[in-house]
């Protein structure tokens, strides 16, 4: 996502901790009673300008969404929208999911959506995608023992990747589409890259993939 | 493949049985020795008229082929490929893949492979794919622990079904391609129906999974 320089977000993101929390290390192994229902948590790593966590807490209203994005520049556009649409169910972090483990205690998140990850493309940057296998360690750490990745994507690459990188690891597949916009998936709800590269003509990819037993 | 009658195919298959294996439970646990040399043994199931097959004999001269085809009007065009080509390291079976394992031993064949299997895309004939779960437990009988299926389709419901299958019966996705003819994948043989397919400007998938100890 492009950066653009934007001072003001900073100050913007503090006005609002009821939406980016302020002191996530103090909500881990408590995210339950952070929100108004004590009930299931997914995340989302990655979440960008917002769209997609913010529709799936409303479409989801019995479940806990948290968007998860580093950029200050690029979640205040997600705090946007929460601030928009005033739902109880969805909340942002502004941290590293590198650093995940200090925000959420083990089992806690029963499922991780990863949208139009950064892909990666050279070889030697292999490791910083969301889906090498130091970051499944890191998700399974957190989730519990039959916890699920749903996975979207158009980089072919990508895709390819994870596909083996998930089956390496050990984790069922589950579901896989390799033309999502084509297919009878139902209730799909758009993020803002999948808009704008599926208008383009890309393939969606999606997969759902599942932690087992080891 | 379309049936055409050909009243003369089962006279020409008996006619060759250096090709065309006469009696194949009898070589059972004994294939090295079938071949001119003692080496391991690849099959393909459902091996049409036998181009794959016999372009991998004659560029992987160290690896005995064995083409499965139960129609005698598809086989006999295989077994013609066969008769011009003249190599030591390729034979044809007319059997039904239903059967493998009267043909051959427990841990016997190193690797399978299904190109463009029948796609059978209605769910009640799912059981009839090369991949479903009682096919994938056949192949598994006649394979080493770590054996392999190597497999091409230009089908995409097929091949997401066969993924799924796959990590479902706990086997391990070693490679996956979208896209082959647009990959840098090299030494590809193709198929006539992968012929075909991709010049209608199907997108040819392909993946390798390897079987695990359990
Ligand atoms: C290509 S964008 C996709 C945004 C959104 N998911 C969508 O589909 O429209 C990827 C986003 O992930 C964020 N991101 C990448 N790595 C991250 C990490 N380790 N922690 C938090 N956010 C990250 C980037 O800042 C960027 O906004
Ligand atoms: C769609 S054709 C593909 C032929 C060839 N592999 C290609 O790619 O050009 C599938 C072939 O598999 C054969 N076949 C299907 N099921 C089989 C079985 N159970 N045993 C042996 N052959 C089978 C069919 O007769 C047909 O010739």
């Amino acid at each position: 996502m492009r950066l653009r320089n934007k001072p003001w977000a900073k100050d913007k993101i503090e006005q609002y901790p009821q939406y980016v929390v302020a002191d996530p290390e103090a909500v881990k192994g408590n995210w339950g009673n952070a929100f108004a229902e004590n009930q299931p948590l997914h995340i989302e790593i990655g979440t960008g300008k917002g769209r997609f966590i913010t529709e799936m807490a409303r479409v989801n209203p019995d479940i806990n969404y948290v968007g998860i994005e580093f950029q200050q520049s690029v979640i205040v556009s997600a705090l946007d929208r929460l601030i928009e649409a005033e739902l109880p169910n969805v909340k942002l972090l502004n941290v590293n999911a590198a650093d995940l483990k200090s925000f959420f205690a083990n089992g806690e998140v029963e499922r991780i959506y990863l949208n139009f990850s950064d892909p990666w493309p050279k070889i030697r940057h292999h490791k910083r995608r969301l889906t090498y296998k130091t970051f499944l360690s890191l998700y399974e750490g957190i989730m519990p023992k039959n916890g699920e990745i749903h996975l979207k994507t158009d980089n072919q690459g990508l895709f390819e990747y994870s596909l083996t990188s998930f089956s390496e690891y050990g984790m069922l597949l589950k579901f896989v589409s390799l033309d999502l916009h084509n297919s009878d998936f139902e209730g799909n709800i758009m993020t803002e890259y999948e808009e704008k590269f599926s208008k383009k003509g890309n393939r969606i990819y999606r997969c759902e993939v599942q932690y087992r037993k080891k």
